[in-house]
This record gives structure tokens, sequence and C-alpha cells, in this order.
């Protein structure tokens, strides 16, 4: 790839502070857009979309036909993992994701190998998404993070997680198990990814909220940081975004001990909390997404403020969490027009 | 009072460091015991039973009866106010409250002096405890802070907050100005608890979570700056705890621009946050519920970090958020006898 070619979105994960900052939209391939829900409409099953790489493929390149991200994210999901695991998962429509009995731990161990296997289809979705794509757009790949895809294979779908958080206080030694046994699977997932195509590599831990920092080091940090050193064993050398979502009072303690080489952070972390961050490495974030939907006068002048705050080093336009499904795409072209002043 | 009868947690909240730090438990009087149980089931209607000053100072009392709490908050809910100014609150059993529709703001404002004259056997309750109640223990009155009063008054319930932070962005004007009424009206609720004899009072702002930081200044610091100027232009001069619960990385932002004497943290506090604040007022926290209903090595494992790590400044040791219903009460009593050395 030419010097000239070099996505934006890897110049930034390297150090570099950009004039304009790279943008992208956490699930910008989604329901706000009328031509994702036509083809989400031909496939009435969610899983079974994932793991079709044509229409994968598909979801994620239409933002990228209309809308000038500077990145593009593999369309997938990250319950892939305990399918392919073996634990029974759906989608109940409007009701998100539910998930069968958690199999036991020496079950799930033995299924770590075959788990990559069964999910090589994401991997040609990322081959046909980087041959369709313009080399200065970055394609991302992602995972779950470990605590996250854990406490949805203990509560067995969308929850407060309190039933996983109990499970890390009364079953420590299973639950290191079973963070390791996600994280294992991960590493190999994520190495596949990069293989077919990934520039960068993003651990999503959705639920980093509310809990006590010495279970923040126990299951978020230190699993996070056995995928990475699991990745760098196996030669894979693509920079990795780490999203502790919820967990802003700690994003710096993580930015310190985990070695990310991008730090997403959400929609309600402080400016200099990403400021501190910044003095060692890339941030993302951390547009509200409610008010992305909100539109109006207000919606640019937080642009304009998230853009001076964090503008002055390494930074990534995006929001604090995903984008919702009704959010008007005009929104969308509102913000990216004045992130990328054209 | 004499001197020897001040109570340990309103020395604290002038800035001692004591050697035991002073306990209580949000919640405490509640459903984890059984007499509360059987008292609650004499009156089924959980508005009335708040607004019944002879069964809800005996829900006050009864922890204290059996539990070397050292302070007593009076059984009320952060809900009255929206009942005071006129829109309905009712309970639904086993799905938390629900509210009828949103009055106009116009006859909200034409409600405030009279909900302080139906809140009155609050202050009754009060009263009643205050007499009942040694010395040493000091009792707390409480309301809930604007901003979390005002999206449950525009939420119609319990919820993700999304619909009050779009009404927010969307009709700031409006929103500022319901922010304002319940401000009022808590001014005049909380002044009238510290005439019936609280000694303290606290603003639960309970949904203090996922807010960005402009919105956090605007609906959560600036609305509490509101009821403490308001308390302290009538004369109130009762020490107040605030409580941003899910904010830990705006609490030092909190305690710098918002005059309370003591800020109560979250379980997802860290550490050096609540030592940063220590400098120059108390902390309250912030053990959390989950690890309280557990037990085990790990509870008494963390009751001692928490000791350690801020029990040697202004320090009121608590739950980080209410105390589960299934908790058994021999676990309150083992991280009672830890702290309080008895």
């Amino acid at each position: 790839m030419s010097e000239h070619s070099t996505p934006d979105l890897l110049k930034v994960l390297s150090g570099e502070t950009l004039k304009r900052p790279p943008v992208w939209f956490m699930r910008q391939a989604g329901r706000y857009l009328p031509e994702y829900r036509a083809l989400r409409a031909t496939a009435p099953d969610f899983i079974a979309f994932c793991l079709d790489p044509e229409k994968a493929a598909e979801a994620t390149l239409q933002p990228m036909r209309r809308l000038p991200f500077s990145a593009s994210i593999v369309f997938a999901d990250i319950l892939l993992i305990p399918g392919a695991l073996g634990q029974k998962v759906w989608f109940e429509a409007g009701e998100g994701p539910r998930l069968g009995e958690l199999p036991s731990l020496d079950v799930l161990e033995g299924e770590i190998e075959a788990s990559t296997f069964k999910l090589t289809p994401v991997g040609q979705t990322l081959s046909r998404v980087r041959a369709a794509l313009e080399p200065e757009r970055a394609l991302i790949g992602f995972a779950g993070a470990p605590w996250t895809v854990a406490s949805y294979m203990i509560e067995g779908g969308s929850s407060d997680r309190s039933k996983a958080r109990t499970f890390a206080y009364e079953r420590p030694e299973d639950m290191d198990r079973l963070l390791d046994i996600v994280a294992r699977a991960s590493v190999r997932y994520l190495a596949m990814q990069a293989e077919a195509g990934a520039q960068v590599l993003k651990l999503f831990e959705s639920w980093a909220e509310g809990l006590p920092e010495d279970l923040f080091e126990r299951i978020v940090c230190k699993p996070h940081r056995t995928i990475i050193k699991g990745l760098r064993d196996l030669g894979v050398e693509t920079p990795v975004i780490g999203f502790p979502r919820g967990a802003a009072s700690l994003a710096q303690y993580y930015a310190e001990t985990v070695d990310v080489q991008g730090v997403a952070l959400d929609t309600a972390c402080p400016a200099h909390v990403g400021q501190a961050i910044q003095k060692t490495k890339a941030i993302q974030g951390a547009l509200d997404p409610l008010l992305l939907r909100a539109g109006g006068p207000a919606l640019d002048r937080r642009v304009e403020q998230l853009l001076d705050q964090w503008g002055g080093g390494p930074y990534i336009f995006n929001l604090g969490h995903g984008i919702l499904p009704d959010t008007p795409i005009a929104h969308v072209e509102q913000v990216l027009k004045r992130v990328t002043g054209q």
C-alpha cells in the first residue's frame, strides 16, 4: 500500500494528530438506513444473516456508498462467539438476544478450536469488503470483550448483569476460567479477521459500567491483556481499539495498563479524561446518539466542542454508543460535513 | 445537645476524620428485614404507607433496633414530590413506579406551595423518629434530585431515561423550567424536613449516569446549586450530602462546584476519586450491594479495602446503591461488625 493511501484511521492509531480526524459511527451499517432494512428483510434469522458473507458484506458497504465515513466495520455480532462455542443464541424480534443454557466449562473449552472454523464466513465478509473498499478507507474487525460476552452467556440475554457479577463474586475461579475461554476463542477469531483483511481490531466491552475497580481490573483489563498478548504471540500486529463503555472514571487506568493503540470513550466521558489518555495513545468518541437523533443547533455545538477538546491530539470522531435506528440520515450528513469539512 | 452526643455523621460532615467511620446503608429500612415485610403488608398502597407517620416511623426505626447503624434515614420515596405536585404516581407490584401524564408546567408551577403541605406527614414521621432515636444517632431527611425526579415525570416510570434526555436536547427551556419547579418544591420540602428534625439532608441523583459533561453541569449540578442556595437563603444550615450516582468520572467536578458537605459515591467509584474529594469534604460509599448479598471472604476483603482507602479522611461507610431485598441479615451484621469494630 502506498504512503498516499494509508488510511487516516491507521495514522491516528500510530499516534498522529490529523487536521481533520477520521470519522466512523458505531452501528453505521444498520437500521437507520432504508437499504439495510430492505436487505435485512431478505434474511429473517439474524445470526444466519451475519454468517452470510454476501449479505453481510453488502450491509457493511451500504453506508460507505452514501456517506463519507473514513472507516468501515464488518457487519457481525458480539454473540457469534458464544454460538460458535456451542451455546444456543437467537434473537426475538424487538426483544434483543436470547441464549440457551450455559454449557459446562469443559464443553466450552473443547469447542475453542472448532469455533474459529465456524466463524470463517466473517473472514469471507472481510475479504469481500476489503476488495470493494477504497484503499484510503480502513476496515475494522471486532469481537465482544470477554466480560461482556460472558455476562450474556451467564444471564441468557440482556440484563443488568447482576447475575453475572454475582457469579464473579461467588465462583471466582469459574468466572476467571470462562473469561479465559472466551479470550482464547477471541484471539483466534480476531487473528482470522486480521488475516482476512481487517486493518484494525476493536474489543467491545459494552458492559464495563458499574464495576468496582478491583473487579474492573480482574474481569475487564486482565482478559483484554490476554487477548492482546495472544494476538501478538501469533505475530498479529494489527492495532487494537479497546472500548470500556460506561467506565469513564477508569478509562485512564485502562489506557495505562492495557496495551491497546486506541481507547474508545463513551458519551459520558469528560474532556479531561480523553486529553489525559491522548498523551500516550489515540482516543475515539463520543457524541451522544440521542443528540445525533435530536439534531438542531445543539448538535452542531456539541460536534464543535468535541473537535475543540480532542482535535489537538490523536483523535477518531465517533459516537459514544451505537447509532439509534430512528436517527434521520440528514443528521448523520450534518455531522459528517462538519467533521470532514466537505 | 451536649458535645458528648454529637452524632458521628455530623462530625464527619463538618470535616472530621474519625477512627471508625459512621455507617448506614441506603434502603436500610426495607425488604431484607422480615419485620418490614410484615409492616408493609398492613398497607397495600406504597404512597399511603410513606405518608402514614406511624407506619413510616416504625419502618424507619426497625433497622435501628436490631443493627448498630450510626444514622437513620426517614422512610419515604423520591416520587412523593411529583405526587404532591399533582402528577399521578402509583406502584405496580413487582414493576416499580408508574406516573400519569405530565401536567403542564404552568399547572406544576401553581402547585409548588401546596405540595409542601401535602408532604407534612413526612415531617411528622421525622419528629416521631427523632423523639425515639438515641441522640448519638443522626437522622437523615432526603429528596430525589431534580433531574432524577424530572426523568421519572417525563418517562412515566423507570426507563433508560432516553426520552427525558431527548426532552433536554429538544426542549431545553422547558426542561430547565421543569428542573427549576422540582428544585423549588424540593427546597420547601427539605426545609420542612430540617425543621421537623432531620439533621442531614441527602439529594438522591439516582440517574446521573451516562450524561455528557455539558448536560451533567446543566441538569445535575445547576439544580443542586439552586436547592442548596434556596435552603441557605431560608436560613437552613443543615449539612447536605449529594449523590450523583453513576457519574464517578464527574464526581470531583461535582464536589468542586456544588456546595454540599458530603459526596456519596457509587459502587464503581475508584479509590483515587474519593481521595481527591476528601481533601475538601466528606465522602460516603461504596460497597457493592451484590457483594454484600454474595457474602463470604471477598466481602470481608472489600470492606477492609474500603476502610483502608478512604478511612484516612472524612468518611461515611455505606453501600454504593440500595441494599437488595434478598440480602441475608447475617451479611449486614458481618459488615457492621467489621466497620464498627464491635
